[in-house]
């Protein structure tokens, strides 16, 4: 493996692990307020092609970091809906 | 172009306009206790590794998605600093 794609597995990573602190900071704060649900409502649909283009091209890293983001963004917007208080 | 790199580009424009609703958000709202600032600085390094990475294997689509969406997470970082009450 050379430098190049080290330096992309490691982007994915961060790009992936990037929803955890908000994820984290609902559960403990359950202000959900400011949050935009447009911005996670285009980044799953974002995240779904993702996978869909990672399966067409059989790149596992892409479906793999991907498929973890959607799994985090999905959580966070189920608690964006159950915490708003309308 | 085959059909798999429409899908590769139509999910790098989801993901780069998804920090887009955010920013309005802030701007008309002037809000951002609820958002973490650890999600946008991790995915701000994640972003500038995807750009490091896009440099390197001369990926126009990868270098553009992703400066677009630095400048919209520089942005988005800088009003949460600016209009946090604390």
């Amino acid at each position: 493996m050379n430098y190049t794609s080290i330096i992309g597995i490691v982007a994915g990573l961060f790009t992936a692990c990037s929803l955890l602190p908000q994820l984290i900071k609902i559960i403990k704060e359950k202000k959900v307020e400011d949050l935009s649900i447009g911005m996670f409502v285009t980044l799953m649909i974002g995240l779904a092609l993702w996978i869909t283009y990672g399966i067409l091209k059989n790149d596992l890293p892409i479906i793999a970091t991907n498929v973890f983001s959607l799994l985090l963004n999905i959580s966070i917007l189920i608690l964006r809906f159950k915490y708003s208080r309308n």
